[in-house]
């Protein structure tokens, strides 16, 4: 299977790792960054040499579609939530002819059902794993262990910056310098607001809305209370009678439509939730045939993003799709 | 896809309702009670007949290579860890060229090895995600969500008979009546001493060591201290501290060999296992590539069994393999 890699960024440079290192059965035959040039080599591009440093012999990659690949894996840079240039590349290379991995959310959260028709249409694969919290199990698990079975509800944990903040505050450090840790680590999004604000997590909870409980939300439909000094203050002060305060996504469907919100909760220990500390993110799923179902990804690093799109790339091959046409 | 129905508990008729209510692509050709006789119908058995409480018109099932059926779904009573006549069972089933799915953990405790090259030699699918911890996602997370990473360790909570007895015990429930209550349930085990002595939790902590981290276990070889009067008023003492006593499984590769145990663990808060309280079940996955992967089960029923096994059924059917030679 041919891997076309639009974006070399630290996901970019892991997956490049993450494939020399398995046997996973990829060869990368086009790699475009971002101000750094392109490469394309139908016969497989030695993804050591280009990690080492060396310089790349085009100045821009070529259209998406003249790309000697099966799958682009769209990992170009975070743009303020929207979705572009990432949805138009994933557009193009789904017209033709290629799947589709994404780790940008963008474009799942506001263009999820087009990108899904497009992808069933010209009989292709769509898969971004890697939009939601890293490696933590989503789509994945709902294809695999909760077939057929209903979600009523969503709660949980998927914002790293946020709740790296609420742990620090509960342990007494302030919220400038907790905020400007995550931002230290390359954690935080660029623009701080969209995870203190909530925009990070609201795209999240759409994405789940819709992919997991067939709804129609954009993110502005998402209810949002921030992180702000007042939920670290409340952190700290429930910190000393044994409870956490975490930022919580809760998504739930009541009658025909399906409602979504994100703010700092209070939570005792013996919610699921409560062990979900600092860096780590977790979701509850309410179903009607497999109970109350919790997955949880503790301490995730870059490597875990990149291993989230492995595991969509190993769907891709294993299904044994037809090459493109 | 026609399935066999071997067994006919309370696991089987949850699974027969489940059949019946949901758009599932099977039919019932063939099914074996214990006491009640067997039916065998080519071209479908009516289930909500069945369920009903009709006689059924054989008095003993025909041989399993006879029965004109693509999966032999095996539910007999559970005998005591040790796997007959289930393993007969599969090794009929899978030589007569059928899939084969199992809610039974003795065979594959036991002889996981010898069913897994068998079927693998026959072109035929084993599955047996029931065993461990209802439909806990385990072996479908581990192909779905966890490809070509290595797990390392793995911690967990398995057995809900005596998670229920410490969780009660911290109540400040006596033992006696914890143990009794679960009994009453029917969730213990038939013997309390599989459950009390950890029997039953060494037997799937060998399945996790043989199936996900390619060890060679056998039951015997899991260091096991009960779960006793001792064990509850240690939970009692712990409760006032605000931490919790909890059965857990422990395994981890130690150079060549892979080492389990199971005992009473005392854990606080921030332990993921902390909130996997009562009947509920978890389970830590320690990984190169993935990072330290967490999944739970809270309050499972025996419609939680039974979905289990509906998810290995409809994992044969997507996989669109070969009928019967």
């Amino acid at each position: 299977v041919r891997l076309a890699l639009y974006g070399f960024g630290n996901v970019g440079r892991a997956l490049a790792r993450m494939l020399a290192a398995t046997r996973a059965p990829f060869t990368v035959t086009a790699l475009a960054t971002k101000g750094h040039g392109a490469v394309v080599d139908s016969s497989g591009i030695d993804l050591p040499t280009i990690l080492a440093g060396t310089d790349l012999p085009l100045r821009k990659a070529p259209p998406i579609a003249s790309l000697p690949a099966d799958v682009l894996v769209e990992m170009t840079p975070l743009d303020p939530i929207a979705g572009e240039p990432a949805l138009t590349y994933l557009r193009e290379a789904i017209t033709a002819g290629m799947h589709v991995v994404t780790a940008n959310k963008g474009p799942i959260a506001w263009a999820y059902r087009e990108l899904d028709a497009l992808a069933k249409k010209n009989d292709r694969m769509l898969r971004f794993e890697a939009t939601l919290a890293d490696c933590l199990p989503v789509f994945t698990l709902r294809r695999a262990a909760l077939p057929l079975a209903k979600i009523s509800a969503i709660r949980g944990i998927v914002s790293s910056t946020n709740n790296h903040i609420l742990t620090a505050a509960a342990a007494g450090v302030p919220f400038a310098g907790a905020l400007a840790e995550a931002q230290h680590l390359g954690i935080a999004e660029a623009d701080p607001r969209n995870d203190l604000e909530g925009h990070d997590a609201a795209a999240k909870a759409t994405i789940l809305a819709n992919v997991l409980m067939d709804a129609d939300l954009v993110p502005e439909d998402v209810t949002r209370e921030p992180i702000d000094e007042r939920a670290a203050n409340a952190a700290r002060a429930a910190a000393q009678s044994g409870d956490r305060v975490r930022p919580v996504i809760e998504i739930a469907r009541r009658g025909e439509t399906v409602a979504a919100s994100f703010g700092p909760r209070r939570l005792g220990p013996l919610d699921p939730l409560y062990a979900v500390d600092d860096f780590s993110m977790g979701l509850i799923f309410e179903t009607d045939l497999a109970g109350r179902v919790v997955v949880q990804l503790h301490d995730p690093h870059v490597d875990q993003v990149a291993y989230a799109i492995l595991t969509d790339l190993l769907e891709i091959s294993a299904a044994g799709t037809m090459p493109r046409p």
